[in-house]
């Protein structure tokens, strides 16, 4: 059984529930509405040892802070402010108190750097490895919320930075080289959050998400939940300096965004988001009115058998 | 390092970030006030195999119903009612699907008893053994919660069940003895949900908790948080059939409530909760003016050297 078909199981057999005033089922977030046009959003993200980190080619810290990074990212992805954190970790007795310290400052650190409180979570004894979950709380204007569900037909899709060093940085750390640049981008995900406060202020901006399985995987999910297609040139895709352009496309963990926009707005947000935060959005192809992920290499569509990273 | 340790590193640690708004450290949720003189209130628990559960030793539907139990059991004790949940679930490969169904299933059955839709989640692969989060949220009228630290002295303390079941029955299921009625009581928490959103709407009810680790350990913390004392009366505690005083008072995982309440209006609120669910709230002491926990045997004070149960 795959992830995403075991998803779907877990979704019919639930169906039935009443929603109780929450929203966004497929989205980064869930969402609630609140008070003052807002909204609340929530998000969860587990880590489990042997799976989505190896306790040898990790510090602590590092850890600690990318256990928070890719759920800030989930909020940021919906155009929402993080405002807390719950914290779930499960130690092995072969964890120091040393360790446990520095993973929470590791945390600490990245909570600080976006004025998150931890509110609540767990702490327990584990008999196997070390495993970490994490439930963030956004907000938002309800009208800021951006869904995978919004692209339309003639939007240009940008991504906020440069794509595929986090997978070649796992390649290089599954092949024990832990301390390349690559490798520590891996390790050291920097979530967009004010991008992604910022896109989710503007109007032009329709579909978002965060890029956490890949674009190649990724990108599906709106084009699915839009019923649109997309056309991706591939020489426009930003490759980070050290990987290659299949990586950019298919590898996992880079945590950056990933949003459509009204084409005849797109110049000008590139060009705002540029004076606001000195990088780039780079436009990397169109949403169509057809159907699937279509690659062109130089306007030509080329049929390449690229997927998405998948920790199931 | 113990986990109360622990927890108390972090809560220094994080101690300087802003609250965004969010009270109740120290409670069994976290508190947010939103609209409407209501509040939105969470918890989160985490549960490993071989630390909370043997896999051998429940079934996966069991073992659905009471890692969505313990969560709910948190909700209710602030007087809330739970109106959403988050999963994250890590599963190894020698995990079937049959058994993820089942598992879905049993938390399937207690959602919908209680009409609490799954708003998200994470699922996984685990390397090593089964792992289960929940992140659980409920809401209330913000003057209904309940906090461990309104205890007042005078109160009476009640437990709203008997208690020792699930210890005893832990002991059973750790002998080998996996079919006795106290082993399915272990398995099978009953959270007071219904009971606990009632006693969040009387404001005689003072203090409010769910026993999860042990009368013994737990009342503490009220008293810690309330800066009061406690006698309990040693022959009042009610001790579940084929359980025994000290697990009654020591043994953990029960998950009946915990409350104080003015002594004046106690009798009519016992009287009343007997006839709203048919069951009594027992009067096991009185909150003093005093410090810690005092056992008394027919009026006497007992040196007892009795603590709750750990998981850590």
């Amino acid at each position: 059984m795959t992830e995403f078909g075991f998803i779907e199981q877990i979704r019919q057999l639930f169906a039935a529930l009443p929603d109780q005033g929450f929203e966004g089922i497929g989205d980064d977030c869930a969402v609630l509405p609140v008070d003052g046009g807002e909204a609340l959003v929530f998000t969860s993200d587990l880590l489990t040892e042997g799976v989505h980190f190896l306790r040898h080619a990790t510090s602590a810290r590092e850890l600690g802070c990318k256990s928070l990074a890719v759920n800030l990212s989930d909020v940021a992805a919906m155009g929402a402010r993080p405002v807390a954190t719950l914290l779930s970790i499960a130690l092995p007795k072969d964890t120091t108190q040393q360790w446990a310290l520095e993973f929470m400052e590791g945390y600490h650190d990245l909570s600080a750097r976006f004025a998150t409180p931890l509110i609540g979570g767990d702490t327990t004894r584990s008999e196997t490895g070390i495993t970490i979950n994490v439930t963030a709380i956004g907000r938002a204007p309800i009208d800021h919320l951006k869904h995978r569900r919004d692209a339309r037909p003639g939007d240009r899709i940008f991504v906020a930075g440069e794509l595929g060093a986090s997978g070649a940085g796992l390649r290089d750390i599954l092949a024990g080289r832990l301390h390349t640049p690559l490798a520590d981008a891996h390790r050291n995900p920097a979530p967009q959050v004010d991008e992604g406060i910022w896109l989710g202020a503007r109007r032009e901006v329709h579909a978002m998400m965060d890029l956490s399985d890949g674009l190649a995987s990724d990108l599906c999910h709106i084009l699915d939940l839009s019923h649109a297609g997309a056309e991706i040139d591939l020489e426009s895709i930003p490759v980070a300096t050290g990987s290659d352009l299949q990586t950019a496309a298919c590898g996992g963990e880079d945590y950056k965004l990933l949003l459509t926009a009204q084409a005849e707005a797109a110049d000008r947000l590139a060009a705002e988001f540029r004076a606001q935060f000195g990088t780039p959005l780079y436009p990397i192809g169109r949403i169509t009115a057809g159907n699937g992920l279509t690659w062109l290499r130089n306007g030509q569509p080329e049929a390449l058998d690229w997927h998405g990273f998948t920790h199931y």
